[in-house]
């Protein structure tokens, strides 16, 4: 990561956390709904999502802090769908801490991620300085964070169906991660657009950009989940595999192996006790089938295509931001 | 119930399902997750609250129509926080069919009732005509909404957590059921009032109205939980009791009765298998000491209360309505 960028996700990370520990307030009761609901923002995570929004509103001439608000919103509503993916997933740990649902119980970690959403509008509409922006354009802002938690319910929807079927087609697993992944990454860039004044076009590219980013997160999320190793990854390695996850590797493997290799994949996939040398074995039929470097390639792609976005736009240091962003996300091994 | 009221509830039920099936339209993909998400909707239900929005619209003399997304909203949101919490204190049945998440699982469950609460602003942004209400009104619309949906979020805390306490004041008791119901009826009233052009002053009463009738419905809800018979109240007498809730009646019975008559009612509340004989002689005890008429007169209170919120408006069809509406909730059965 460019120090330039290191330093930058470090000021959006100060920023943000302070108006959202201005929006959640300690000392709010019932203490216990506040404590569990704030509980994984102060786990960590670099920001990502926030950092688009605020260099999004930037790189179209707007001031970074008019869009604080919306970039703290984006946090919460994504932090809101990790509370309530941890408990459908039965997810124990993240970002080194025990879930909300394993620290409280389900029942509060339900109400803590429905407390995150409410709060979510209440960022935008309570904190917004409206001498900046308009209601109508406030409204927008609203709209997309409204269409990106329903695009994030279809996605996690379908990642659960999915993991009931044998094949699906690269279409439709494209269509999931843009639920799970990308299309709160592509709301995220718009809405600090949309803040900042940008034009229709403006607002379109970033959007793609935003989007692309997020698909290739995905992609090389998958990716080093086969590849990496468990103390850099932080969990076990293959674990997508146990879980029986359907990933564009898994994807592309299933339906170009043959009948014999699927069969000793299929055996492994979603078998959460596959011993590790049953889950290495899968990894290099895998991999020999070419399903690996497939989505690298795929990847690889979208970064340049998410970069591309980014030609309407003079160099500017939060272009030049965005960019080093997109370079991030494609070369990082955690 | 009036033949008037009767009526104008059946109009309102027609309108606001017909506005959700729009918004929640059949064929829309995952079609578990949408199947899932108007389950209860589609259960039944007397669509009290929305009423309450409509009429609150016409008594400032806005028409009905134009408060029509608001409404549905409002009922959305009351069936995005039914959704959770039967899933909360596991509820198998409501309305007379079996929960959403008996029906399919918990994971489905709570993602249906997040796309709910999604939908609660999709309906506000997407479906008001912004010729009759301005984009600031709007805004002011969903910030109202929003605080509602963060009172009930602890309202249901407070209620997990009151449950696991022996002695609870009459004021948390009133803090605890203003966040389950009255806020919501709240909110019903005043979005109502400001959508159809309301001053301040018809906002604020309307808002109290709502409040006052919303509190009253809950106490009449316990009293009848231990007074009515099982065949009317569909669901056996009692229940609250062998839940362990704490409603009206048991914090008067707590705060007033002698240690060795507490001990007796304590020692079968939350005992889940408490036989008839036990609740029964329990019941007698709490009736005693006066703690269910002492319920019925707070109710009667508040309703008188509510009413004297309406002087301000003169005669007409609306108000008589919102007038029926209040007789009903003191005087219902079921």
């Amino acid at each position: 990561m460019s120090t330039a960028l290191t330093n930058a996700l470090k000021t959006t990370s100060e920023k943000v956390n302070s108006l959202i520990n201005e929006i959640i307030v300690d000392g709010c009761e019932p203490k216990s709904l506040y404590d569990a609901s704030k509980h994984l923002i102060n786990a960590g995570g670099k920001r990502v999502r926030p950092f688009l929004t605020l260099k999004s509103c930037e790189i179209v001439s707007g001031s970074e802090d008019s869009a604080l608000p919306v970039a703290a919103a984006i946090e919460l509503l994504h932090n809101f769908t990790l509370i309530h993916d941890d408990i459908m997933d039965e997810d124990t740990k993240r970002r080194g801490v025990p879930t909300t649902h394993i620290v409280w119980d389900t029942p509060l970690a339900i109400i803590a991620g429905d407390l995150l959403f409410a709060k979510v509008y209440e960022s935008v509409i309570r904190r917004i300085d409206m001498k900046t922006v308009s209601p109508l354009k406030m409204v927008k802002i609203l709209d997309l964070l409204t269409e990106a938690a329903i695009t994030i319910c279809e996605g996690q929807t379908w990642d659960m169906l999915y993991e009931k079927r044998d094949i699906i087609s690269e279409i439709e697993y494209f269509t999931m991660i843009n639920g799970k992944t990308a299309a709160l990454l592509e709301s995220s860039t718009k809405a600090g657009a949309i803040v900042g004044g940008g034009s229709s076009k403006m607002v379109r590219s970033l959007g793609k950009f935003g989007k692309y980013c997020g698909l290739a997160f995905q992609l090389v999320d998958d990716i080093l989940g086969l590849t990496s190793d468990e103390e850099t990854l932080g969990k076990p390695i293959g674990s997508d595999i146990r879980e029986g996850k359907r990933t564009l590797i898994i994807v592309h493997f299933l339906n170009h192996a043959s009948n014999e290799e699927k069969a000793k994949v299929t055996s492994v996939l979603g078998d959460k006790t596959a011993s590790w040398g049953r889950i290495s074995n899968a990894i290099k039929l895998i991999d020999s089938q070419g399903s690996i470097e497939y989505s690298k390639d795929y990847a690889n792609k979208l970064i340049n295509e998410a970069k591309k976005q980014l030609n309407i736009f003079p160099t500017s240091f939060p272009k030049q931001l965005l960019l080093d962003l997109s370079d991030y996300i494609i070369s990082r091994t955690s």
